[in-house]
Formats: C-alpha cells, sequence, structure tokens
C-alpha cells in the first residue's frame, strides 16, 4: 500500500539498525512503526528525521505530554491520517484520557471554525499583537 | 481591509452588546478584538460562536493554557494569519513564555514534516492504532 | 509586491489584449483585475484559464451565482486571501447580501469544525455513500 | 477504525439519547451516521456540535440545498474524506443531481487552481474590494 | 468506492472516447486510469481538464519529468491521496529513481516545516523580493 | 510585525552568529533573511533547522534547481506568503526564468485542480500503484 516496501529488521542496514535501536530504547517499545521502516528506505532522512524529532520533542519549557498533543493536534489539522492514528496512540500512551482526546478534538474543530470566520470576513490584525516578547 | 466594517460599541445592538459584555467579564479584559466586532455584523453568529468558544475553551480535563496552545498550534497549521496572531496574544496571557512560543512552533514544524512524509510515502496504518480507549 | 509586474493595456501584446476584451465583454465591466494582469506574463496560461473560467461558471445546473458563491466557500478554505476579496466583491456584483455573506461563512466555519472532528476521530466511511448516481 | 468506537442506542446515555432523537426528527432519517455515534464518546460535544449544526444548516438567507452544496465544497477543499462522502449523500436527498454534482466538483477544482496562481504569483489586492456591504 | 461510477470503454460516448483515445496517444499506454473514468461522468469536465492537463505537462521551459515531480510534490502537500500514487506511478515511468522520490519527499517535508515556522512566527516578507524579473 | 523581534548581527550570540556566518559561506551571499533573524530567538531550532535544510538542499540525485522548484511549489501549495515570496528569489538566483516560474505555477495550479476533482469524486486507487521500487 506504500509506495515502498517497508524495511524489516534483517534487511536492515547498520545504518539503519543504529536508528531502530535508538527508537526503541528512547522510547522503551519493542515494535518499530510502519513509519519509520518506510522511512528507512533512505537512511539518511531516517536519520535526520528521528534526530530531530528526538530533539524537538524532548521534555523542555513544554513537557513531553503536552508536546504531543499539539503534535496530534496539527496533524488533525493537516488531515494526515496515518499520524493521527499514530499519534493519537502515542499521547495515549503518555498519559492522554478520552476526555483530554475529546477536548482536543474539540479545540481542532473550533480553531478550525474560527480560522475560516477570520479568514472569509477578513479580519484585520489588531494593534498590539506584534512582538510579543 | 474586512468584508465588512467592525461594529463599535456605539453601533451595538442590545444583543451584541450583551455578547461584548460576556466577552469582557469572562476574559477580565477590557478590548474587543477586532474578530468580535467584524463578527457582529452577523449577531446570530457572534452569539453561537462565542457561546461555543467559551464551552470549548473552558478549564477541563486540559487545562486553559493547553488548549490555547492547541489552538495556536492549528492556527499555523492552517495558515490563519489573523488566529495566529490573536491566539499568539491570548496565550501570551496566560503565561506562555518566549521559551513555550519556541518549542510549540518547533513542533508544529516537526508535525508538518513528518505528516508529508507518511503522506508522501503512503505509509500504511499499523495494527494497534484504533479503538484507543 | 507580486512575482512579476502586472501587465496594462499598452503592454498587452494582440494575443493578451484579445482576452482582456473578452472578459470586459463577458462581464460587462470595464476593469481588469489584478488577477489576470499579473497572469498576461504567460500568455498560454492567460488564455487557458480564461476559457476554463468561463466555461466552468457558465449558468448550467448550478446558476451563476450558487457558483461564485461555492467559489467564495472554496477560497476561504483554501486561505486564499486575494481570492476571497475579489470573488466577495464577484458574489456581491451577482446579488449575494450581507445576510447572504454571513450565513456563507458560518458553513464553510461550520464544515471546517465538523471536518477537523471527523478527521480527528477517524470516523469510518458509512456503508450507502457510495455511487450516489 | 475509529479513535474510539461508536456508541449505538442501547449504549447511549439518557442524554445522547436526546440529541439522537433530535436528529432523526430534524432530518426524518432513521439511521444515525458514524459521526453522530463516534462524537456520542464526548455528550457536551455532540450537544454543542449538533446544536450549531442544525441552526448554521437551517433555511434563512440561503436554503438547505445551498447550504449543503457549500457544505460540500468546502469538505473537498479540507481533504475530509468521511465529510465528502456524507455531505455528498446529504446533498443527494436534498436533490443534488449528478449534473450538479459534476459541476459542483468542478468549480470546486477550478477555484483551488486560481487560488494556487494567485497565491502562486503573490497577486496584490486590488482596491476597492473592501467594506463590500 | 466513488461518488459516481467510473465509465468503462462499452460506456462511453464518442466524446468520452475520443478523450479515452487521446489519453492513450498521448502517454504510449493502453491503460486509462480510474480518474479518467469516473471523471467521464461529466465529459465536458473531462475534456477541459484533459485539454488543460495536455498542455500544462508538455515540455516547455520545463522538461515534463520536472513538471511531474512538481506535480507529485503539490500532491502531497495537498494530502490528495489518488493523486500521490497516481503521479508517483507516472513519475516512475519518466525515470524518476528511488532516490530521487526520497529527495523529493525530504524537500515537501522540509518545505512544510519552514512553511510553519514562517507563519508561527509570522516573519515579515523581506525588501528585495518583488517583482523578480 | 512577527511575534518576537529579529535578531541582527550585534544581537547575536557565538552560537547564533555561526549559523549566520554558515548561512553567508553556504550561499555565498551577505543578506540574512529575516526568517533566519527571526528563528534565531530560539537558538537550538535555528541551528537544527539550518542543518537539516543545507543537508536536504545539497545536491543529490536531484540537483539545487529542481529542489528549489519543489520547495517553491509546496510553499505556493501551503499558501505561505512569506515562504513564496522568498524561495521565488532563491529559485531565481539559481537561474529560474520567467518561463519556467509561468510553468511551475500552471502546474501547482492544475495539480490542485485534479487534486479536488480526485478528493470530490473520492476516486478509487487503481490496481499497480503500490511499491513502485
Amino acid at each position: 500500500m506504500a509506495m515502498v516496501p517497508p524495511i524489516d529488521d534483517e534487511g536492515a542496514t547498520p545504518e539503519v539498525r543504529a536508528v531502530f535501536d535508538d527508537i526503541r530504547r528512547t522510547r522503551g517499545v519493542e515494535r518499530i512503526n510502519n513509519f519509520w521502516r518506510v522511512l528507512a528506505n533512505d537512511p539518511a532522512s531516517l536519520r535526520r528525521t528521528w534526530d530531530s524529532l528526538k530533539s524537538v520533542m524532548a521534555a523542555g519549557a513544554l513537557d513531553p505530554l503536552t508536546k504531543e498533543l499539539i503534535y496530534l493536534a496539527v496533524s488533525i489539522a493537516n488531515g494526515c491520517q496515518y499520524c493521527t492514528a499514530s499519534h493519537g496512540a502515542a499521547a495515549r500512551r503518555l498519559g492522554m484520557t478520552k476526555e483530554m482526546l475529546g477536548e482536543l478534538i474539540a479545540v481542532v474543530g473550533m480553531a478550525s471554525q474560527t480560522n475560516r470566520l477570520a479568514d472569509g470576513y477578513r479580519v484585520p490584525v489588531d494593534e498590539g499583537f506584534e512582538n510579543l516578547f
């Protein structure tokens, strides 16, 4: 169903295998999702994407669950079905409850509605919305 | 610059004025943003949108700041300039720091990148991503 | 502000001038919008786009105003600011009232909201939604 | 296939059941679509979304079929597969013919094309496209 | 699974058949993709779309493979699954290698990421980015 | 006009300055675009984004101009105004002619149109569009 076949552990080059191992260690899971197995057809892209993702999603000013909720919300807004499914599961593992999911989707829906109202009425930006910091 | 002129307090019907008052009370601010003043040209839509927004954004399983961060992230993903500006300011009022904004935008960028990778490779959804609850 | 400068009547080649004349005749207006003047930098694209547009927007099973309302709605959903402005003006010329605009934007907002709810919950397509005709 | 399981009539709380009954009454149909059954996992969201939808889609300055056509067009532009399927079926029930569907999709395609042309050439907004009413 | 059934060769009117023949001749393939067979339900749209596509995709200042790669990239960015699949196959026929596909998807992902960064930070357009020619 | 102020050379930390210098060296230009100056408010994001961009956009199976054209096309499709302006200028520097720009925008428009036709008709994916390599 994909553009290129997924790479399983046997077919992985040492370079790819090193990324798979780092994913397993970092996330504490054994399973490697289809996303990484398909991306492994382009080892440089696999390495670059995983390194960026690990860095961006690490705890910082925002905690990991909040980051994962934002990730899921953006995936819904972008209409990416795979991403909505996989980051829904990831947020669940990090503690997202059914009530939190319900509220998250409600916010995404509300934002998308008012986004269209603002765009449709061509609302001019208010003074004071610049250089917040 | 808008499709219809903003409605100021003098031009507001009692119905519109009631919503403006509720916005001021709920948010503890005096200023009514352009969004609501433009939307006031359609009083039924103003009432419906404000009532839904107030309900969706109230504290629940997710706290108000987390909801506002999700709202901002979705507005960026949808490419809505007004909404990015206004919800950036709203999140700032609720305590978003410069570091939090930086990490939020990084997550939105990362999600948009991997969304395209998943779509581009047509990655099939993994088993086990259904009925999370 | 554009990628290429707009072409005025004096700078128009006979090929471009012929399209400008056809736009004036078909729409019964003297002014040629910036869209066509910028597109005139690529005469083949100007001709192809105008011919397709004239054919698609002509009265058929849907009347011209309904078509223009759909056009405006899609431009809002796509976040195209120029198109929202220009097709708002076009719909106005064809008889769109302020109330109709308000309801149209409300529908666009509502659809965008429920689109995200359906995407977010990953709602499976119901049986019976195929081959409607 | 969904994030949460659909709620059938037996599993519906009285609050959810009341919305289901109102949907059946308002639309004159017996079947409740998957969208509402999945949304029923979050009863407050179900009630809010249905109430807004009923209000937004009621006859007004625009008749119900025109509203449904706009809804369908936006769902296509947003790339929401479930929504395109369900609102295609809804428009069909309200009288959309095969010719109307063909013209609608042609307008959506045309608008999406010219949206990209306007965005790509960065066409500046013409004077006179403001405050239409 | 479609809104309307695909039209096979037997069910094709002479008008539709002429377009099918032109597709076969122009592309040097025997198979007519589902896209054209479904579009054939609206013969005017089939003719208009095929004529535009043939003209837009013909060799010019950009060679056919470069055009097909751009087409594929846009389809991924628009989240159109059918189009990503069919234009992936078309680019393959024109000589796209697995490495080229990997780099193309990486560019699409990178662009989508920086698009969100620019939108999220509301970066002002630099002087000197106007009227490039 | 931005969410955070641009960082000029004087205000740059050594870490930020090192990235600015690498941008100047790699591109052979003196000017640092607003994008990088705004991003410099989050030095880790600046470094990560520039490193990824430099790697993704380097010559490989696709030459730099082709990659820049794909980047520009995706920016148009995503409706990112800053990115369309800045990558239009970048492609111009790499040799894009006015005719190439015209054809590129025409392909983006055409793809967006047929994307909506495929989505609107819900065209099923043809057999043989899987695992292209």
